[in-house]
């Protein structure tokens, strides 16, 4: 098989463009006569490709001075951990919203560190699967912040715009839509984001915080990699990062800026999204779970109305070279992840799939 | 440049063959349509590469079953905090060896989560830099465990064997020497090393740790990912892994196996290993500053007796494809770091130029 559509959820498709550039100079980086890999951290040529990557992800985000921007180890389960171990002094509650799946997580964890407040953020409508509206959340108004997951890319349930609340406050689970969409830095307090959606390869999360709320962060038994503080001040360098990570996520942002940002992403992005959503409604044979307002332009969820098909569907999808469209083992069904990797000819090559399928049932 | 011969520290490098296949594979993994880098950490496929992975480290380091192996997120920086904050109850102790660079950062970290009774773990001896000798040490004997570093990077300073106190209670940081000869891991609690010199790129950690002692391991404010227990019943899949980490290492242990393993590549270590000491003996021109007894067999300090011509070694090194040979910013002078990678020509090629150098001078 040569290379397929790949709708996995994530680790997810990197830009075949990237992979290609990564593979040519996989083994000399650079002129440097050995791979980035191998290449020394505290060098001024790999000082120059950190700073490239963080000016390049300011330019995409458009983020203010005041904002730092940290390409941390590990993934968004350190930063469920590493959230409320900085914002929370002993008796400080935060507010998070419960979002099905990945927000329990954080909520789970978070529950170690500190006093949190639960709302739930999601409910069944008559239309499906629904964000619970703004109007009818009772938030902790003393709460240090209200974490909320931007996009929860189980079900594809995704917020069209930052909530009102705690506007300066926000702390988000970003990992499924970032550079996805523009979005309003100044609304947040922190933003993390795992890598292995849309900047590289897991094993490295970014975080973007404002700088002035380091004053009031915690120390007393944080890990030194687990202050945001802390990695600021080393610029990332405390220890030897994952250079690898940041090296692909350099590649991935020139990328996306090549093709005009996330601005004209966007656009694409809700084009291959309403591909698919259009072919889901227009069928009786496929549904979605998602009430229209609520649906996530990254993972595209939906149901079989005969079950006992799934199987078919995706052994039939992938001899075609569609990949990875089984749903999360908590939902069942199908999911079509879309991110900014994914090319308009993949999403239309899955709508015609679709209908084949659905022809030929 | 072509590849040349890479002396780096860390992140250090990775043998040629292994970055020939990983190329090659870059876009389509394994027949599956796309990177392993794309590819779902759910899937049998990733479970069989993990399985297969930690079944090749067993075999190179004779694993015994009631020892676990456990590839992390991050970095020994974290393992820092991570050991303390594991194995120390609020009123428990634990024994450190001071030694040098690497050490002290262990030390410091340590002493956030609990009691570190310190240890002087080296001198200064007429004959350069040296290990204290064992009757000379002083230990807390109801600490739960030592701490040593096997290999001190920095300086070249290297364990010949396994301390003899706290035998089945010594705690490792193994980053600079792991697999480069044999260990008996009975002697030890638990292992750990960074990727980034014999395993792989930077961002991920292996463990091996003994299995009873989970019982025992404390939780209170401990992030889930920190907690060795719950990383072990996860089978180190409690969140995504570092899965392009993980497939580098699994391809670097099939490198090593194919060659002989660890008892082989111990051979070829030595003999690169005394190349380089013989050559820096054998002239008044270069020096080491570490007594024979103690030396390194990964890391290879040197000076030149007239620091002054420091940078053009380094350059004309670097001209003929000597890389990386500048030694630590706290140490100076130079470091040929000969991790399993670095054939026996690269060490042959650098004795050569040092004698030319100093021919020249
Ligand atoms: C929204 C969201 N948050 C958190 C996570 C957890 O990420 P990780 O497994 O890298 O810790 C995921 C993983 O898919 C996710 O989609
Ligand atoms: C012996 C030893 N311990 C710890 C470290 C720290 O590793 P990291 O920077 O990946 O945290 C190093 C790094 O070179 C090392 O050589
Ligand atoms: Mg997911
Ligand atoms: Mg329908
Ligand atoms: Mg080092
Ligand atoms: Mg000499």
């Amino acid at each position: 098989m040569n290379r397929g559509y790949n709708f996995s959820a994530g680790p997810a498709a990197i830009p075949t463009e990237v992979l290609e550039r990564a593979q040519e100079e996989l083994l000399n980086w650079n002129g440097q006569g050995c791979s980035v890999m191998e290449f020394g951290h505290r060098t001024p040529e790999f000082g120059q490709l950190l700073e490239q990557t963080e000016a390049d992800l300011r330019k995409l985000l458009h983020i203010p001075n005041h904002y730092r921007v940290l390409f941390m180890h590990g993934s968004a389960s350190h930063q469920f951990a590493m959230v409320p171990m900085n914002f929370l002094a002993p008796d400080d509650t935060a507010n998070y919203l419960e979002q099905a799946h990945w927000s329990k997580k954080a909520i789970q964890e978070a529950q170690n560190f500190g006093n949190i407040h639960v709302q739930q953020g999601f409910q069944q409508t008559e239309e499906g699967l629904a964000i619970v509206p703004e109007s009818d959340w009772q938030l902790d108004e003393d709460g240090k912040y209200l974490h909320f997951t931007s996009n929860e890319t189980i079900v594809g349930v995704q917020f069209k715009k930052e909530p009102k609340a705690f506007a300066g406050k926000l702390v988000c689970d970003m990992c499924s839509d970032i550079l996805s969409r523009p979005i309003d830095i100044e609304q947040y307090a922190l933003i993390y984001a795992g890598a292995q959606k849309n900047i590289g390869p897991s094993g490295m999360t970014v975080v973007i915080v404002r700088e002035d709320l380091f004053e009031q962060m915690q120390t007393h038994r944080v890990p030194s990699l687990f202050q945001y503080p802390l990695m600021a001040q080393h610029k990332s360098l405390f220890n030897t990062p994952p250079s690898f990570g940041i090296y692909l996520a350099s590649l991935v942002f020139e990328w996306l800026l090549e093709r005009g940002g996330v601005e004209t992403i966007e656009q694409l992005n809700q084009q291959k999204a309403q591909l698919l959503y259009d072919a889901i409604d227009a069928s009786d044979f496929y549904h979605s779970p998602v009430a229209k307002d609520s649906r996530s332009m990254m993972n595209v969820a939906f149901t079989l109305s005969d079950p006992s098909l799934d199987s078919a569907f995706l052994l039939q999808a992938k001899e075609q070279g569609l990949l990875a469209l089984k749903g999360h083992r908590d939902f069942g069904g199908m999911r079509a992840s879309i991110y900014n990797a994914m090319p308009l000819e993949g999403a239309q090559a899955l709508v015609d799939f679709m209908k084949e399928f659905e022809r030929r049932a």
